[in-house]
């Protein structure tokens, strides 16, 4: 426990050793206890029992704007409204959502967005105006910048992919309407993601919503007649369906080509994955990996390639975010399929709109930590990146050297599931050290971060001495993680100073199993 | 009430006049209110959270056995354990669990299948030795002959196919245990129906019971490597997985061919019936329908095919129970989609596994009644067959006239809900007249009748002053039921006498909203 008299009462130190706040919103917390040491007890969040006589017989949910179907979903003030980021930094829905409500004299929402985004800043008028009491959710950019300014009514809370399904399906986020925007519905609700001329490939980060909410309004700008196939969204889980011109921005929606890096130095991190997955044995005939759509990622792909080829293997799957790169995998038959959980350019909609070997996921197939299990755990290889990592290998994938929360968790806490997680970063970012004594902000515990790629090493966790037997004596630049360090702020000269915080929590970053793993403090 | 002092405490009568239990095996029930006049209240069945801890890494979830996994699953006296019908009267599984629970000496089970069939006879026996308490599902033939006899130790529960998903979902029947055939599975649980040697199509009916359950056992004789796709059950809600020689046999799965009647008073009913949605301006482009795969709907379509090519027109969706018949029709462009809930032949197993517009539907998107909508409602004709319909259009689809239960209610209450409701059956069976004065059992309100097509004449429903109207002048043998009736005893020489049946209820029909309905009584 902390010394200080204002945060004794409030502040609990976790198992990371990380002062967390024991309430978060007015909701009791657990601290993180360890990975795999908390145990969820009870039952999942039961939504209310419908029935087909509160709905049209001919199946026709349509109704005129979004203010229509919010004040036929009861909005109130202090509800709680979710939406998705499937249509990234283009989308036009969820702010529209959130505008309204404004007009319509509505205050204290708590928003929970799947992920929010720099196009979504003006969300900050917003909350200055009391409409939007808080996020709950991840905050790429501004809204980031906001919040560890500590000026967001309530706290932060930064899930995962994983988390935020595990959260909705145990009870501990109650959402009271959930607004899905979709490139292509029907009038009863049906909806996907796959076609349409906003097309974004799968809408599965909706899904627990549509399960779960109170109230569900499907929002699309492509109606198309009943039955909307395939419906990644169930119109049975659907209240009501707004047609509007247009959900979003297609050249922000998915990007029309994917940027493979051309940084000398990160097209090294990316040979140097490849080779090590090779020289570890993993690269083998029915592998899986997972890398993202980052051009370090995408290039590791490229490198991975031809000794595949060479050795006449190919992958049992790849998981997506997927890209033309791994679509291209695909169809020469390097891989039987890829999962995929997000598509980030034109190629990957279009092939996951007609490849059936290309299968769109939701967080409760391949990361919600209280199912059944998942696919995460059964990833032979994930390539991650992070803003920081520290000697113990512990991570950051939130906040930035200067504490300021930049960047949503995404699938990356659940990818560390893997068999083995790589963590492929450059060694210093505008002359800051990737590899410092302590991470700003613990968002991956280190006892699941194995290997460490830059470009002028490969640090391998001392736990994983099987990894260290393995690639013994090859030709791969493997160093200790502490010279690592030093190599690295002998460049960058020395040690940055620390940025300063306050004592006030901005937000939270939850583990995967609900658990509080770390404060982000304001600045 | 009765006046009858032994069911005076038990039975009410309900609002469709008929006597029921006003509790069932321990459980108090809501009697029958009238077509949309119950409204659920409180909320879903809220399954145990689970966590990934207790789920092998690796995703590999088999055991080398049945009974291996049943232990897992905690077995124990009066626990529910369901099954499905996908597998039709070729299914080996169920069987063998239950033959199972008997050797290791487990009692007083709750059988809730899907749908139970002659095959599974065996079954009498358990229920005798105590191992089965009752069933609660359709029980096709000799099962649904012995709960007549009175014999089972509990009363039988018939539900329809979406009333199952609305037990199940609203809590009022809780799995312990369900167990899923599946024709293909991987380790990790994802199940498919449409391939391996098995193959049956969809496997919709199980997955109520995968969200539910308490466990969830996927048996399989064709284990692939992960992932299996499509995953028509996630094998995130999987516990357990047993690969066995085979799950049942394939002649009896599916029929290799589908039988088109051949005769002529069920053929001039199949045609009756296409002339009927001619005249009656029901058939148009962009129509749907929804016809079983008897041999009068199969004949059925064989007379619309002309009908709508000379026409110029074509469905925008059909509804399975899918067969050679509507393959064809999705072929040559006469509809846009198979909405599928179940594949009764090859073709139509092999067209669902190929075709993107062949698409496996459950009962949560066909059927549910306690859903936000779902399609039944939206279909334009629904051709149905039926044991008994009265002269007030009641229906029955469960019992014979001499009272025997030898049929489930499968999809009939649920798809009585469309927009017109056709029951095409012989005006006699075995000289025994099909319309009668009172059905022996309610299955299906009249008031969601509108009209009864046999070989002799078409009655409508008097509330459906619209149709009358439309058909009057037309060439079509339009007749009142009571006149149908009176000719139709002519020619079978009278009104055979009633059979004698006791004030002991043997079996209950729920409407679709969980009320009941009415009462099969023992004989």
């Amino acid at each position: 426990m902390s010394s200080h008299p204002k945060l004794a009462p409030e502040f609990v130190r976790n198992a990371a050793g990380r002062l967390v706040p024991s309430v978060v919103n007015g909701v009791p917390q657990v601290p993180f206890m360890g990975v795999g040491k908390y145990r969820p007890e009870g039952r999942k969040a039961a939504p209310p029992i419908r029935t087909a006589l509160d709905y049209p017989a001919n199946g026709d949910k349509r109704l005129p704007n979004i203010e229509a179907a919010l004040r036929k979903c009861g909005l109130r003030d202090g509800m709680t409204i979710s939406s998705h980021h499937h249509l990234r930094d283009g989308d036009h829905v969820a702010l529209d959502v959130l505008q309204t409500v404004a007009r319509m004299g509505v205050k204290n929402l708590r928003w929970f967005p799947s992920a929010s985004f720099p196009s979504q800043a003006p969300v900050i008028e917003l909350m200055k105006a009391g409409v939007v009491h808080h996020i709950e959710g991840s905050m790429n950019g501004p809204l980031g910048d906001y919040c560890t300014q500590g000026q967001m009514a309530g706290m932060g809370v930064l899930r995962s992919h994983g988390g935020r399904f595990q959260a909705i399906q145990d009870g501990e986020v109650h959402i009271d309407i959930a607004v899905i925007a979709a490139p292509s519905a029907d009038m009863f609700g049906n909806a996907d993601g796959s076609h349409g001329k906003s097309a974004c490939g799968s809408l599965g980060f909706a899904l627990a919503d549509s399960m779960y909410a109170d109230r569900v309004v499907v929002v699309t700008d492509d109606l198309v007649p009943f039955p909307c196939v395939p419906w990644q969204i169930q119109g049975n889980n659907v209240d009501y369906v707004v047609e509007v011109a247009s959900i979003g921005d297609p050249a922000k929606i998915v990007s029309g080509t994917t940027q493979i890096t051309r940084s000398p130095d990160r097209l090294r991190i990316s040979e140097l994955v490849a080779q090590f997955l090779k020289v570890s044995g993993i690269l083998r005939d029915g592998f899986s990996f997972q890398a993202g759509a980052g051009g370090i990622a995408l290039a590791f792909v490229q490198y991975l390639k031809p000794m595949m080829k060479e050795a006449g293997i190919a992958a049992s799957f790849v998981r997506g975010g997927s890209t033309k790169v791994l679509v291209e995998l695909l169809q020469e038959g390097l891989t039987k399929y890829i999962l995929d959980g997000q598509t980030f350019d034109l190629d990957a909609v279009r092939s996951m709109a007609e490849n059936p070997h290309h299968v769109a996921t939701s967080p409760f197939t391949s990361y919600n930590y209280h199912g059944k299990g998942n696919f995460a755990s059964m990833v032979d290889a994930c390539i991650l990146g992070a803003t920081e990592v520290d000697v113990n290998f512990n991570a950051n994938v939130v906040t930035h050297s200067d504490g300021r929360l930049l960047h949503g968790i995404g699938g990356w806490q659940n990818c560390l599931a893997s068999r083995c997680t790589i963590l492929a970063l450059p060694a210093f970012r505008d002359r800051i050290p990737v590899v410092v004594d302590e991470v700003t902000t613990l968002t991956g515990p280190g006892e699941l971060v194995d290997v460490i790629v830059t470009e002028r090493a490969i640090a391998i966790n001392p736990r994983r001495t099987d990894l260290l037997a393995t690639v013994k004596g090859s030709k791969l630049p493997i160093c200790d993680i502490r010279e690592l360090k030093k190599e690295i702020e002998m460049i960058c000269g020395g040690i940055p100073e620390k940025a300063k915080r306050s004592d006030r929590a901005a937000a939270v970053v939850k583990w995967v199993d609900g658990t509080v793993l770390d404060t982000v403090w304001a600045t």
